[in-house]
């Protein structure tokens, strides 16, 4: 099957050698014109701009745009717009707003063009490891593109059978899953990054509580010099808390015991705080998915002002004084 | 090898189970008579009481002591103290705080004894999935009984390797950790049951947003009927999220999608609250793993307290009357 | 000094009466024509409806809108827009989103006409206690009406004087403050109610724990009986929580210490919401916000999805069946 | 009336002096001589050691303790109990755990000495403002003694009479509590304080999200430079938010409104973790609480080991680098 992909980072370059490989005709575009030749030299056909790309495309057309979600995603959805004929498809696999899905969806409805927004788990691992899609738009259309979707997705083989699923959608089994409508894909894609936060957050208290446990500040036969990378390891065989996430731990820490090599300053990116945006408009609790974004945001200033705002505090009321610093 | 196992529920049962498997010599001991007849019948060799159970092993004795934490445990671990001899070896496979594991291990140590504390996870799975165990004591005792505790872990094949770990104690690689001194081996369980805590707390809340993405109270356009079993489902290959709680979720959901026979009353065991006091004396924040527990203790109240201050103060500035229930 | 004053419930019928008691001229429009009676009794003078209103007062005019915030208060900015003369006024002195405020000042502006977002604390006591306003808008304008703000703030007796404010808006220490251009006197309001719900959820968490401190589940000789109504009026006088909430808490529960008469479902308005948004776009930390409005979305529930998924995993990996109810 | 004052820190010394003023007789002893001299220059008695100090006092003696918590208070709560005498009475005024009270309580006791346990707030303004004092311990003792507590607590005048409080204890009103049994009164104290770092930390997350409302990473728009000393200021007339540390707030803002003199770093005193302590023992919810503990606990680190487990997580599904710092 024909694809046009457009965006050679990381992600879209792997996409684009993961569906050669399984086949299908993919045409590439990027602004780095060395990420298009080394496409090129995996098989994919190479494009000057996005004209060319669509015009070297056969209707219905559809193509992949693989880029930072925001304003380069915008512009170039609204570039492909003017560029394509109805009964194309545009793919957002990255991972924009999903309010902007449900905006963009009807405005290029109205131009007969179809829109499809994919978001798209997998990291660097995806190439090898498969994606896994959660696909929003039009079922007629996820159809249409399912040759693209089964070759993306990791495949049923990649996890143990789940027992009581018989009769539901096989699709999922396999990795890939059509959400629901526009907007849908990206819903559950910024759920699923919002959970990743609480989950990473989860570990990493749990595992700062294990190497502080030979904290001086505790009496001495309460402390302990705790191996980290072997608790990581022990616990991915038979414990409750085995994961993939637990395996990369385990991996950084095999490698690494005091990742002294991190400085602490961890970024976000736009899904955990959308996930909570979502979770206030619907006025579900989300305590834990709350915080794990907030250690984020903590961890990329020296002192929030807040902090001084609690020592002024403390010396209006009792005079004290701190120490300027631990 | 030679073992005594104490207390025959879900988790003892199926530990003497797994170690007949393997050909180790089980004798066991509970209050439930049926509980030992069926150990028997499965290759065990009962007995009537502690004194018959420690009169049928041969020093140096071992006896794994399966029951649940606090008074209990206590009670019997004293009782076995005073029937073995210098040299055998009491081990606590339950989960007691580790302060009480550090007091009374120094308190046998005085009488001659050993005492193992094993944190040992698996639930009801482990007797074909093995145990994660997390042991702490005196070097020489868990290196001779170490065919006990290869006999519970699942083994090396039980997950991928982890690279960098060349090198490494190896038993970890196999499922069961010497993590330390006496308590070191409950305070590994205590971090990993509060990361537990926080795992499921974080999945949780993401589905919750998943299933209230059809509220009434969202704009028409922005509501979504999302397939709840099949997200847990797809989300089990390739993505981030993976892990066994994952596939956990997705058998319960797929079994029962709006999960109406469950209640929403959540118990909760001593290790969370643990764990908190840990962070706290060790001054490590640990949002996460606190909310994922204060959430289990809402779960069990109609309404807090807390709750008709709330509604006592607003209605104090703002003459606010509450409407009676949602 | 004249104004209009749309909207006679409780805020804007003693808004409108402490007006006039100031020797104001308000001229007063609602749906609710007993409500235009009342405040005629008290000296208002009465309206049709909005073009009437508007035809009663003499340009420059000022309309102070004090209605729910959302469509109602939207519909009649435009209704008044329609109505009022290059040079009037529109004031909105409820609860109105900032960003609201930005798109109206600059609609309205090309319309000839002033926009100021007027945040009004005060409650049920504001006709005797005076309000406090968080004013965003035009300097001129805003100076312009300064008796309004002067005569509805609480004046300067109604707190000890700051040391070091010399020099510094007296209009501040009157309780009345231009924060800044269009939205920010919404914003300052937004925030305060923003640390209006953390404070509430402190004090009601605090009284909580004294509450239980008699819990059946906690060892006999640490149980107390805590007489919390002496314990909230103690507070009062001399150490560091006395606030204006303690006062109301104090009187709350002399009146009914156990507060049985509220059941405990607790509402919130926008602003608590946009707080967190705010604190989530500026990336600023905020923990105890997040959670106060977080208690107030789970009081509302009988049991969260969240809630049942937790038991839906423990009986998954450990075989736990919850108890029905506490 | 006598009282022995031991401890002349900035507490100890202040209440021997505000109980000089009421007329008491002061006899007073501390490690640090020139202490002794100033309050003797101030009217009290002064005293070589703890012996001296006992033995200028009549019986039944009265002795305040006003020490740090922990080792110091302990070791001189037992020098004491063995240069007293029965019938005489050993207060605590200190911040000490409150099962610490209850163990110490108990044997004196069996010496026939009275313990009381006072927690006292009211930090470097008591001497002025008066202490606002919690009393657990006998009720006979706590009466002998009314006449200390009386002096040193603010009076009923310190702030307006609450409604509903007729037939109540009128010593509460004067700003001292017999809370009940021993222990009670530093349980009391330890929640007083809990509250107090959540209404901290509420006013600190507030006044950093108004801070950073001029952040650069806003759209230009929304952007405002607000001016926080005038915000604190106008929020203590007529605003639901006031309070006495938002009066200190106001001070400390209008004295320094960027508060860059504080670098941040935010200790925290026993009580605090005390309250969580007792919070999860009754298995009451605490999240603010918790958090404004948390948030302190990180203010004196530079990175969280959690925050280096986020960012290898990071790297090790999506290859994300981490920018070095902010």
């Amino acid at each position: 099957m024909q694809l046009g992909v457009v965006g050679l980072g990381r992600m879209g370059a792997n996409i684009a050698r993961r569906l050669i490989r399984a086949g299908h005709h993919i045409v590439v575009q990027s602004r780095n014109e060395d990420s298009v030749k080394a496409a090129v030299a995996d098989g994919a056909i190479g494009s000057a701009d996005l004209r060319d790309l669509v015009a070297k495309l056969e209707p219905p057309r559809a193509v992949w745009v693989m880029l930072p979600a925001g304003a380069v995603t915008e512009d170039t959805v609204w570039q492909l717009a003017e560029l394509l004929s109805p009964g194309d498809t545009i793919i957002d696999g990255g991972n924009t707003f999903w309010k902007d899905d449900i905006r963009r969806g009807a405005a290029l409805k109205e131009k007969g063009l179809h829109y499809l927004d994919v978001g798209t788990s997998g990291g660097i691992w995806g190439l090898e490891r498969g994606y896994c899609l959660m696909i929003g738009g039009d079922t007629e259309e996820v159809k249409r593109l399912d040759p693209i979707f089964a070759a993306l997705a990791p495949g049923r083989d990649a996890a143990p059978a789940t027992p009581g699923r018989e009769g539901r959608d096989q699709r999922v089994e396999n990795g890939y899953l059509h959400a629901g409508p526009c907007g849908a894909g990206h819903f559950v894609k910024m759920i699923h990054n919002g959970i990743e936060y609480g989950l990473m957050q989860a570990y990493a208290e749990g595992f700062d509580i294990l190497k502080n446990a030979n904290s001086a500040s505790l009496p001495e036969e309460h402390r302990f010099d705790l191996p980290l990378p072997d608790i990581a390891e022990v616990w991915r065989r038979g414990s409750v808390v085995s994961s993939w996430l637990l395996d990369l731990t385990a991996t950084a820490l095999a490698r690494s015991p005091t990742l002294s090599e991190f400085p602490g300053v961890v970024e976000d990116s736009g899904e955990g705080r959308w996930t909570l945006m979502a979770a206030i408009e619907e006025a579900v609790p989300a305590e834990v998915l709350s915080a794990a974004l907030y250690a984020r945001f903590r961890s990329r200033q020296d002192h929030t002002f807040a902090e001084k705002m609690l020592s002024a505090m403390r010396k209006g009321f009792g005079g004290h004084v701190e120490p300027s610093q631990r």
